[in-house]
């Protein structure tokens, strides 16, 4: 055991740490469940308060849904503003004609609250008293904070990269040197920036006499400096390999699980990126190889993304999948 | 003694510097002091000038009170800039009633400077005059410096992850395995982002002949690399540990505190978090062990936020707190 | 081979990890093709999909190009907004003439559309019925968006240190200490900021046997604290090196490149920055050295960037180019 | 000579690197010349081009010229979209007076253009030609990328923490332990934020044979984990010390100068920091220590910012400065 620091040696390759990961050993005993979903998200349902972040929901939910919100609430707000104004008196706002329906006149104060909160401000309807006023003063006022609040939550939706790293669909049990096989899946950049400094980090886990057992996946190469082309991750099979001799049946019947870690650093967002994924045994592909991704052409080199997953049967021994 | 340097080896376990902190050996020697408060800030009062960044205080204040500065500061910009323009004469504001009191004067020029100060400018009433005008446009540029301030600070204050990591209310004596005792507490991450990388560190502190001490506590482990569930840190108290014997008695007398610092990184808001946190003697409690946390549940896992302090205390041990 | 892990050991001088740097080793192998660029970027072309970022695009084009994208983009949303308000009837529209021809009643309606879109809203023209209105206020509301939008824009654009580093045009092959060669290129910090904690790895690729081939080149020196003046990076040629014993058509026919890679930290931005360049063989001079980039100046030290590429031929030994 | 990697071992005691810092060694020969001036900036002056960006000239200059290049470029603006309007003729602007004299027209133009860049617009003046609104739909769209400029610098204003770390005036001789001397200065954080993870370097260096040598001072400690107090950071004088048996004159003569690199991680700003101090030899005192900063009081520690440079002249021995 060492002293524990935030400055500390890098652990040795018994210490369990490496294997754990901050999974238990009572997780995802059941038949199918998996501990990593194919997402990236942990296979973890959370309950009994916690922290809801607002800020963080609206940076989170997609692009349609952020949308809409924004136009549910703007239109909300400004209806409930306009509900106050016929509450105050509409006649208190000019050019809203006072002898209409109600229905009317909530329309006017609707969109007087909208060219207020917008700061547009035509002028043709404007406040007369002191409270319609005071109202259209706090209006502006809000309607300034949510451009404020959409503006920092647009900065926070862009600045942040989404589905960087693409995996192969499966990972592959294919043939390595010397007559060996190895375990290996591919990635690539799926956008045009620079990802750099890139560690993989690979680790099974399967089930023990009903607990969770982690065990690392020794890589033939487990960092790239820059990352222009694809990267295919291998782990050979040797036989000091926790799946040295491993069936397929084994892989199911453990309800093994091949976690991974990505880490690098994002170039043109600045800041570093950190993706999961796993493969369960029916995402295992026995006897079979990657095709290139990428070949010469005349002066550059020309890599094809569509080709992350294409995936070539080995003769004679690609039997079942 | 080893060469300083930025790019230094990782300290060794004798190096003091892993133990001391940053404090010094003459604080927190009174009865009843602690050095970290719970709400992990150093207990210390700065006194004789330092810095004072508005910025910083706008950004750490509470909602509430940032709702509330922003408003009086909208009021009272506004209502100075009414004052100035009673002072040019409010004749030179169209559609402000001249033989009306100086309160209804001032309410006009109070709306009118809201209407520039926010961009609004309906234009019911305008500026007639060149100094009225000069005002209004002071006014304008000084509302959307405001709005370019409102704006960054808002996204300051929403980029800054609060409250991440929860505690449990005490710290345990708890059995550990072949007959021992170990002290731990637990951790869990209270909002549903990830957090990566963890890193604990816990040191001991205690008053001996009139000076603080300090000892860093070995842990069963101190790296995490996910954060799904939550994490129980764990320090055996073997024979070599600073704490081994002691009584609560001990606890207490010798001003005893438990400091702990988490690292880790937040990859929602995209930065490094750090948390302290400390126990003293009477936030530990003998002879207990916590109950999970987390069960399974079909397909996926449960975790229970609201159980993080669920203690049970073992029978025929537990005899006061 | 090692375990693998986030937090890993330092590789050593015979890990591969260090040299293929993420390449293949079946690139660039027709003649004249480099792998980086002089811009830094790779020579790759990317094809089949991927993930094309909108907020990528618009952050790195060109300002000129930006500033286009804008104008454009502003013109165009507010054209189609105009035509909608045709289609509505500009009757709806109060002071637009309506006797007038389509083509006076268009530019009335973008008008009116541009005045509502940048919240203006002078209120000369003002929407007088339900559907202009709510038109209007989509409109205000789209403006809105789009000020939250450029401004997160802006500010990612802004905070993006670009050209940071400069690079000597040519690498050259210099006298070195005790009779000896050297291979150096010389870098400097192209801005008046601060960059710290400057790390530089230099690796040389060439083809042998139709494979690409990666060696780590050892650096005199390979890391700055601070980055005053100007750095030139050094290669001693000793016979260990991978070029001992080059002649200048070994680099040319071996389809050689020295790809660099600089790391360091900008105080300024608060972020790392990462550099790649390389020199392949018609960037090499033979028998030359730097002049100098800086001389002392009564109290101050005198850095005169325009020098950086200033090269200084031996006498009797630069015979060609 | 070890090979050069993004990844590498931590530097040993002997490597050059770890003392020269970037500095040749052909500066600061001449007499009163420092490496680093007292606010932390390198005594290095730039020529021959070299990047100039506004942006970091924007976010670096203090405020009131920050506020004064704002207020300029918002006037100097407005006038020359004020003199296009009267090129296109004010008869073209609704309410302004055409039989007027050319000032008063141009102040009209002017204050339309203040409240369309502004996008006030009150419409009292509005545009009423092709050409006035064209020009008013340009001037908006530029009000708008101004406020989008202003909000982005402000925000990088805002976010860049300066001023962190003070350091005591002088560095001073002081008594250390077993009769020994050390050579120390103290550093507090001036502000109330968290600054954690702190690392110290203090390199020396001075003039021998006409050229700058450097070398690293060993540190009592040269790290903190939190620093909630004030840090006082000892070179004991070992014989092994570079500066062991240095006299007063010895300082000055040989043109010393030590050099302070301070590193950290700022947690309120989210951010690296890194400070650069020095001292040169009239910033020595001998024969002195330095007056506590803190007290215990009650519950709590109390920490005397003013008290940073308080100095105790030892006494028999404090014969002069």
């Amino acid at each position: 055991m060492k002293m524990p620091s935030f400055r500390r040696r890098p652990p040795t390759d018994t210490d369990n740490e490496l294997t754990d990961l901050g999974f238990g050993d009572k997780v995802a005993r059941n038949p199918g469940t998996r501990l990593i979903n194919n997402d990236g998200e942990f296979n973890v349902v959370r309950r009994g308060g916690g922290i809801w972040s607002p800020y963080q929901w609206l940076v989170e939910m997609p692009w349609w849904k952020f949308i809409g919100v924004t136009m549910s609430a703007y239109v909300l707000i400004n209806a409930v503003f306009a509900l106050i104004f016929l509450l105050l008196g509409t006649a208190n706002l000019s050019n809203v004609p006072q002898d209409s329906a109600i229905g009317i006149r909530f329309l006017h104060a609707f969109f007087f609250s909208v060219q207020t909160f917008t700061t547009v401000g035509y002028g043709t309807m404007s406040p007369m008293s002191l409270w319609t006023n005071a109202l259209a003063a706090i209006i502006a006022l809000l309607g300034w904070a949510a451009l404020a609040l959409v503006t920092s939550l647009l900065y926070a939706r862009f600045a942040r990269p989404r589905g960087v790293i693409g995996f192969s669909d499966r990972a592959l049990i294919a043939p390595y040197q010397h007559g060996g096989e190895c375990l290996q899946f591919r990635i690539v950049n799926m956008r045009d920036n620079h990802l750099i400094n890139l560690t993989a980090r690979v680790v099974l886990t399967w089930l023990e006499d009903g607990n969770r057992r982690f065990a690392g996946l020794d890589l033939e190469r487990d960092y790239v400096a820059l990352f222009p082309l694809n990267w295919t991750i291998v782990h050979p099979i040797t036989e000091d390999s926790p799946i040295a001799g491993w069936t397929k049946d084994d892989y199911c019947r453990r309800r093994s699980e091949i976690l991974i870690m990505i880490e690098g650093y994002d170039e043109t967002y600045a800041q570093s990126i950190h993706v999961n994924n796993s493969y369960i045994h029916d995402e295992l592909v026995w006897h079979a190889r990657f095709r290139p991704m990428y070949h010469e052409r005349e002066m550059t080199t020309e890599l094809h993304l569509d080709r992350l997953s294409a995936v070539e049967r080995l003769a004679g021994r690609g039997e079942e999948e």
